[in-house]
């Protein structure tokens, strides 16, 4: 049975941790009760009491698990302690070195630590510290993306690394419908893990407007334009927004820093002011040129038709490559 | 029945014509007369005679049906008359605007017309002039690349775009083992298209040498520094040997032009200087500085262990995708 679920979970389907909050509590209580594996998204600094709160506010939406996704790139001690302190089910890590240390300290709370990488290397070096499974990103993916290889090139070599290891193979990067899910499994993948799609539904905390995007434009952009001065050296795939098009040459010594304020959005809580460049989607309390912010999308964006409720987005997954595998591999024997 | 053939053939399997001559009668006789569809590649300057020549040498090896690649961003009239005089099965096109008139001028030869594409944009332009089949050229491709978008997220929007149509659709890039196949067939495809896994086999015309380097060597990289002067706007994959590492950085005015000869080869009878930084890679006649040319290869270049018989190739796609799909989806419904 290929559907199974993986990590104890019912489906093997992650919805990425959205940043810097759009995959808030609604969210991922919206796909932990659909049976999917939901990923709340840690703030980018230390607010352990915040990290608690939105964890149980989380936990006032579903009975099911879920999980929570930490940038290693950004100071995260504190809000490790306290998610593994209200052990959640899943720790995903992204952009920064898994420690051993780190997944012991997981593995005594009964938290299970899975590590997004971009690469075959990064990948062993996560086996080799006794990680629960690994979520393999492709260069299609939206956001802040760590590799150059396609899912069709580095989800096998990966696949083929982890080998007898038991450790489910989850694939990211370009899959939207039961036709990227069933090819990812094909490829040797347990699971998928969707982030575009998941803005795109009714409960993610993304702006009206950013959502619109997502279904009006087809193309994508691989770039370093937005947020550099806070984040150094991380790329990321960005909608090709008017926006982007008009600046997609900006010279590499300019960065958000000195550029214009075109808006404020409240973040986790904190009143911000968003310049130019910077590389903060428009959330739900965004005001301002929202048209010249950062959307991120991935390459498959020119699939996705419609914002639908986050449970669906699991559902037909499940239900579309059931009927996608019986139409077109029911023959072959 | 998903492993069926296409356009006639007896499996969905093509081998792309592989430049300068490394596809040659006996590459393409091998992949023929196990039911692949083999593509000799075109010269890229016109000589009619060496065309059929070349065909025919390719009738005396196989009884079955093949066809020939040609690069339309080069000289190819004379060529392309040939080849629908030749009445080979296939004509296949790249690289270029694929026009009505060229469509029906095939037709009326019976001789079949099937574009590689890079973008949904160039698949509606080959649909509307009225193709039998497009190759969906993904970014994880090997050698010359139009496209920048990987094959999970270019390949079902090129499969919705075609729709109803009945015109295959098959996948390249990435692609070298029954996963990939089988992943393709997921995603919508009905056949898929393999490089960097025919050149790696007994037959292929390629040096062996490079050959060699395609099973040590991993990693591969998007890039223009080689045949710029003949071939602008061209990007290209290639290995990352040492000489590339060595030189990634050549400044854009820089070309092959003004570069000492590493090299001679004679290529479709031809006698030529190597050039360092030329387009070319090593071929059977090849002399001099092998390690320091051009060595294209697709992203998925680590998956390949070893040089095999291309017909084997063939057989063995067809019979592990067979297994892979009794093994994975068996016992969905």
């Amino acid at each position: 049975m290929a559907l199974k679920g993986i990590l104890g979970f019912e489906h093997g389907i992650v919805q990425a941790p959205l940043g810097p909050d759009i995959s808030g509590p609604e969210l991922v209580a919206a796909v932990a009760n659909a049976g999917g594996i939901g990923l709340l998204r840690c703030p980018d600094w230390e607010c352990p009491d915040y990290v608690r709160e939105m964890i149980r506010k989380t936990k006032t939406l579903t009975d099911k698990p879920f999980g929570m996704g930490v940038v290693l790139a950004f100071p995260h001690e504190l809000n490790v302690k306290t998610i593994l302190e209200e052990k959640v089910a899943v720790l995903q890590l992204y952009w920064g070195e898994c420690s051993k240390e780190l997944v012991d300290d997981a593995h005594s709370a009964g938290v299970k630590v899975v590590p997004q990488v971009g690469s075959v290397e990064e990948a062993r070096k996560a086996v080799d510290v006794g990680v629960d499974a690994i979520i393999v990103q492709g260069h299609e993916a939206g956001g802040h993306v760590s590799g150059k290889d396609g899912l069709f090139s580095l989800l096998p070599r990966v696949v083929d690394l982890v080998g007898e290891c038991d450790i489910p193979v989850i694939a990211a990067g370009g899959i939207v419908d039961a036709r990227g899910y069933v090819a990812a499994l094909s490829l040797g993948a347990q699971g998928v893990c969707l982030g575009t799609r998941f803005v795109a539904t009714h409960e993610s905390y993304a702006h009206p407007i950013y959502k619109r995007k997502l279904i009006e434009y087809e193309k994508t952009e691989y770039t370093d334009i937005f947020g550099r001065a806070r984040w150094p050296g991380a790329p990321h795939r960005v909608l090709e927004t008017p926006f982007f098009d008009d600046w997609r040459s900006l010279p590499s010594h300019e960065n958000e820093v000195d550029q214009p304020v075109i808006g404020r959005s409240t973040i986790h809580g904190v009143e911000k002011e968003i310049r130019r460049f910077a590389g903060t989607v428009p959330n739900m309390t965004t005001t301002g040129d929202l048209e010249s912010m950062a959307m991120y999308a991935g390459q498959s964006v020119g699939l996705i038709k419609e914002i639908l409720p986050a449970g669906e987005v699991v559902k037909s997954l499940v239900e579309e490559a059931q009927l996608l595998i019986l139409k077109k591999f029911n023959n072959v024997a």
